[in-house]
């Protein structure tokens, strides 16, 4: 059946009903079908793009043809994040509210710069970033703020950070300018890249990033900072910011954030907390004491988007200085200037316009409710550490670092194999290529570590035993 | 009826289908009422968080409540920029596809840091951009990369300027140099804040950027850009970046490419060009004059979710050397580490992960077409102009800028006014709370000039005339 277009406007009131309707039937099949899909997708480079056209078409196509591509090339190139046996870099996966959430804030299709252009998504987001607030048990001088990823976040608050200093960066700049010395941010070197991204940005160089040795619990040594900001005073440096981690992304290590925020304080230095990926573990009473010390921090990271059940993309940024944020990045062009006085979300960061991101968290939050969230992310930490027994008990495999929260890091050491690293990575390989699961790896004191993450909110104790038998056969 | 909520895992199917099909109805239904609706919200400050709960429940709730809340709460919040009489900043909108292609990434949920996270999104994303810079007309050396916003997409195309230097300000910055000279970047006075924010944060300082002058219709004085890089060079300072605009924010419009690629060019500067809105108009083949010389380009940023029927947020960077895009961002973490020589998507740019963004542009460009889009591209000027000719033929009105697009600045001039200022203030604040249409405001030679912009896929013949109506009762 072709369908009747329009020759202007947009598509005809029923024919967005049916397809809406079919859309939504497709995503409750693939929900259901996903545990039976390979995890990565099984494409080589370029198999998509071999099966695409040049060009686009000349005239309109009909929408039943346009969505009978997604079932047949779409979906055989999709990595299903979602999928149970989605073990690799984070496990991270959408709840079916959070789809709804972005179904609505699609037709609503705001750009929250200022109040008037949304105040649904400028008063909501406060509101919403309360609540995760509490639920994380941070105190009430907190402020939180919606952006795209915590790369970005992270920019945010180094970008603060360097605002703090009144070094009249924002008007000078840095470049050309014998007044200024060498400005020092420190990390450890288990700490993400998005800093080093952050730091490049940001035009301090990677110079300026002092990485800080960890200790055998990959862990930032606060005696070692303490020293490398002791010497960087004394060679004519600038300490200015400090980034602790929460959870670091190769082993969810946990920095000693009291420490660390100790030694900022008498340094008088900045301290963000990277916590994007087990800051939702906070909302767990038992698991918040791995936080201790958040509350002296200027700015927090965490990512819903990660292990809260809500679509990519969601970050939040806590900071304590709503105002240095806003003075760090204001700028209202006469285009713009309104004379209420309100939150224009504009005034807090580089990007403009703002999607309306907090319905989805909104739903998530309702849907579920504070127990409903503790039961899953205790349920994922659970699982974590019965593998992390299964592991420990077995003589063919061994544990590479502590599991604070749920990712294990291990390997595979069965007795008379000579090179365990090239024997480790053909075992993740040829789990991977089987479709049956995804894992990751990364490198712990230069051995080739295994990374089994358990986020999704369709994992089960059968996945982590699907996962164990594989490994052993 | 209260739901059966399971103790762990998500919604349940039959629920998930049930509660869609509702979305989806609604959503059908919000497209077709909203012309009923009020533009701007009428809510005040405050009204919407006065109506929310101070803490998230601790017992999940029934999806239906949370939906209810939708249309009692969100609703009367929600600025509608979809309305055809939202004529305000710049009139944008979403289309039907748009909002689907929002629902299956939603479901997908991927974060296309990898090609291997992604094939999916790595892969289409090229190709719709391919068939979109053919539909701009521009030649095949540029390849694109879409980004959130076209602040973010601008502050790559400057950091990549930056990096062209090669004078290890990734490496090094640019903080306690003394080889350093001041960098310069330039822009005409009516250049977007973006800009402003970009070397905000590039650490290049709000004096690293010359504003230059423009002439009677708002276009940048090439003659006045030369000048200002020459006395800049005398002085001991380093230009390496321009910005030119085709569609400036406040009237839309048109700097010389031509003429200032030519001065670049003889300079060594890298050129960006800012079409984050009317870059959509660069598919009618009619008006691509207004980007000759847009091949000379180093990078181009244009915003399908600004006029292409695109749900916000799809930004799109066009650059020539996708090589020093990479080497200005890329990093490899150990644990992203992999054997394919493939494309990943985190190595271009700030952010690691990416959405599945391609997808709801794939549907736009199939389910309308090339000659679709530019049909309704083309009446959008259609009747921009012919509310020009209104304004021209009315002795109650002037005209106060040039019309290349589809954005009208004029205002109301009766005889025996005499603050003309505050009477168009009055005028627009009278029509925007009436709810009938959103008209927003600029500066013009120290006037107060009324902004009209069509642009959304709802708008027609009788809207203009509704708001024409309006402004001579």
């Amino acid at each position: 059946m072709t369908e009747q277009k329009p020759p202007l406007g947009d598509m005809p009131k029923e024919d967005f009903r049916r397809h809406g309707h079919e859309i939504v039937d497709w995503i409750a099949d693939y929900f259901e079908r996903m545990e039976n899909l390979p995890v990565l997708s099984p494409n080589q480079p370029g198999d998509l793009v071999n099966q695409l056209p040049k060009s686009a078409p000349d005239a309109g196509e009909d929408f039943a043809d346009v969505f009978s591509d997604v079932e047949r090339l779409i979906l055989p190139a999709v990595t299903h994040w979602n999928h149970p046996n989605f073990h690799g870099l984070f496990s991270t996966s959408t709840s079916a509210v959070g789809v709804f959430g972005e179904m609505l804030a699609a037709a609503f299709d705001q750009k929250a710069m200022l109040w008037r252009t949304s105040p649904a998504s400028t008063e909501l987001e406060p509101i919403v970033l309360d609540w995760l607030r509490q639920m994380m048990n941070l105190p009430a001088e907190f402020h939180g703020i919606i952006y795209d990823t915590a790369s970005v976040s992270t920019l945010h608050a180094i970008a603060m950070a360097r605002e703090k200093l009144n070094l009249r960066i924002r008007e000078d700049g840095m470049s050309g300018r014998a007044d200024l010395p060498l400005l020092r941010v420190y990390c450890s070197d288990q700490t993400h890249s998005s800093i080093d991204k952050a730091v490049i940005l940001l035009g301090l160089g990677q110079k300026s990033l002092v990485k800080i040795p960890t200790n055998e619990r990959f862990e930032m040594d606060a005696e070692k900072l303490s020293a490398a900001i002791r010497d960087d005073l004394s060679a004519g440096f600038l300490p200015f910011c400090a980034v602790a981690t929460v959870g670091t992304t190769s082993t969810t290590s946990v920095d000693d954030i009291e420490k660390i925020a100790d030694i900022c304080k008498r340094n008088n230095i900045f301290l963000h907390v990277d916590a994007a990926y087990a800051g939702s573990a906070m909302i767990v009473p038992e698991l918040q004491f791995h936080f201790k010390g958040a509350q002296f921090a200027d700015s927090i990271v965490t990512n819903p988007h990660k292990w809260l059940f809500t679509p990519f993309d969601l970050s939040v940024l806590y900071v304590k200085d709503l105002d240095l944020l806003k003075k760090t990045f204001s700028l209202v062009a006469e285009y713009l200037k309104v004379a209420e006085t309100v939150t224009n979300q504009m005034d807090y960061g580089v990007q403009l316009g703002r999607r309306f991101r907090s319905l989805k968290l909104w739903f998530v939050l309702r849907y579920f409710g504070r127990e409903g969230l503790i039961a899953r992310i205790r349920e994922h930490v659970r699982l974590a550490n019965l593998f992390k027994s299964w592991v420990e008990e077995s003589e063919n495999f061994e544990l590479l670092a502590p599991v604070p929260f749920a990712l294990v890091c291990f390997r595979a050491a069965p007795p008379n194999i000579e090179d365990l690293d090239a024997f480790n990575e053909n075992l993740m390989n040829e789990i991977n290529q089987s479709g049956e699961a995804y894992l990751s790896h990364t490198k712990l004191n230069g051995k080739f570590a295994l990374r089994l993450s358990v986020g999704s909110i369709r994992a089960r104790e059968r996945h982590l035993r699907k996962v164990w038998d594989l490994l052993n056969e």
